[in-house]
């Protein structure tokens, strides 16, 4: 039986899965990504990880390719381009790496687009064409898909809403920029949000017992959950200015749904909600109640691994169709 | 030889054109859209020129299809719905009419859909894969071409930024909105940036003799060309709010290029550098550079009437192709 190995790729670990063409997953692996240094070093072991379980399970199975999903990855290119998380040099030729390390195939994309396939093939998008797929993490990745396939923009950088400027002047992001996304709406951006209100409003609140460092994003949930009033409007306003800025894209792509996973969208409806009705708001009347903002079914890892082995199928496909 | 009709139906007038293989314009026809009261009447007077310029010219030239741009056209179901600016009822199965009077396939797609697949035909967009394409007359209509293709979004809307929120409580829009795009940047947002102007400031400006009623997009422009101090600060204010739109629009797609068409994009560099510094300003920079906002090489109608039967083409080869 054919499978391939698909890798994601992160700043805190790195995880494998072997995927049949049914997108089984037939064994896993992983790897500490911080528990190196350098470049050579995280080859040196991702390349023993792949092996061990390229060649662990049944011996009938051939592995036939590897999909790649990695921060900054440009699939075009095959390489990735300055990610600051990841101990790599500024260009890495990891799909030129990988095939003459295992004389197979290898395809590269980057993770949130990894992520927006996987969740298409084996999450809440099954049966969806054209959707937008979001990560609130530490940060906000994207993902779009267009009849089936992610779009990838001219230079492999299209989805980069997580650094579109949303309030002139605001918050200062570390791209450098003033004002993005991420920065209200993410893991980190709920954190400020917090402490934004902590120092605005009077309302008692358990998060003024915390310190900044030490604030996490689950905590102003689990305050939320017990109707901390700080808490739960910091949820509200991360939802709208999510709201905000869907409805823009919303009004350019007309998409079926939006998605939303990552660590944040835990929270669920206090952000589906708010969000969905802010971005409603911000429609055209014939806009309105057509797409949804959905919560992923996968962890985003999952995703990233199911996509990354998806787009290794189709393109093996590709191929074979058109030699 | 096999030909095509196609028809780009607007408000004010209807044109037509006779479109080979090699996107030739054979010949073209006109109607007046605004001298008929009723549908019946138009289609009438439609069919008829129809069958003239088909009828026209060589007696080898065969008809083959019709391709139509229209506003509020819904490219998926062949119907037009709720033009308000043309003299037809609520929904008028546009694409069954033609198919059942001169019994060859008929092709609806939206007006702006149009413009923009022909300037990818025969204007400055030729070569392009993906591109946004921007027309600004009365209002601000939008095509996005991605691998080619014009994207429709699930409910054949997709491209309405025209009616996307880029002002808090800001001026009033006819679509029951406020602050909408286009109440900015179109040659009606333009007459109302220049009548905020005036009230703003005591600047001298010959535009203070002019009555509202009275002030074209053109009057403006011939103004600014004079150096009217009040005309200049329209227009960098009119681009300086594109290009932050437009910024949004080119981090989530990263387009090759976008392209402004239509009346007040013959004001050219008034509007094309502001509009490309401010986009420039808000976006990463490792986008800055990489998205170009050019003009059309065009008449909007002239791209319409190029991208109506490019659709027909395309669609009579997909259906041999693929019967």
């Amino acid at each position: 039986m054919e499978v391939v190995i698909s890798i994601d790729i992160g700043g805190t670990s790195t995880k494998l899965a072997k995927v049949n063409r049914a997108f089984e997953v037939l064994g896993t692996a992983m790897l500490d990504t911080t528990a190196f240094t350098n470049e050579s070093a995280f080859f040196l072991a991702l390349f023993e990880e792949v092996k061990s379980l390229s060649e662990s399970g049944c011996t009938s199975e051939k592995t036939v390719a590897i999909g790649i999903g990695a921060p900054c990855g440009i699939p075009k290119e095959g390489v990735i381009l300055g990610a600051a998380n990841l101990p790599f040099s500024e260009r890495v030729e990891i799909v030129r790496r990988f095939e003459e390390e295992f004389n197979v195939p290898a395809f590269l994309t980057k993770d949130s687009y990894a992520a927006a396939l996987g969740e298409g093939v084996s999450g809440a998008a099954q049966g969806m064409r054209n959707y937008v797929f979001i990560t609130l993490g530490t940060g906000l990745g994207c993902g779009v898909v267009i009849d089936g396939h992610v779009l990838h923009g001219e230079h492999g950088q299209a989805g980069e809403i997580g650094h579109t400027i949303t309030m002139k002047d605001g918050r200062e992001c570390n791209c450098g920029q003033r004002g993005c996304l991420e920065t209200y709406v993410s893991a980190s951006g709920i954190r400020r949000t917090a402490f934004e209100l902590i120092a605005e409003k009077n309302t008692p609140s358990s998060l003024r017992a915390i310190a900044f460092d030490d604030l996490s994003a689950k905590m102003i949930y689990r305050a939320a959950q017990a109707g901390d009033e700080v808490a739960l409007e910091a949820f509200s306003r991360t939802a709208e200015t999510l709201g905000e800025e869907l409805a823009k894209v919303v009004t350019l792509l007309e998409p079926e749904a939006v998605f939303l996973a990552g660590g944040l969208a835990k929270a669920g409806a206090l952000l589906t909600e708010p969000a969905q009705k802010k971005m409603n708001s911000q429609l055209l009347k014939s806009f309105r109640g057509n797409t949804r903002i959905m919560l992923s079914k996968l962890e985003v890892n999952e995703a990233a691994l199911i996509g990354a082995a998806s787009i290794a199928w189709r393109k093996l496909i590709t191929i074979s169709v058109c030699p």
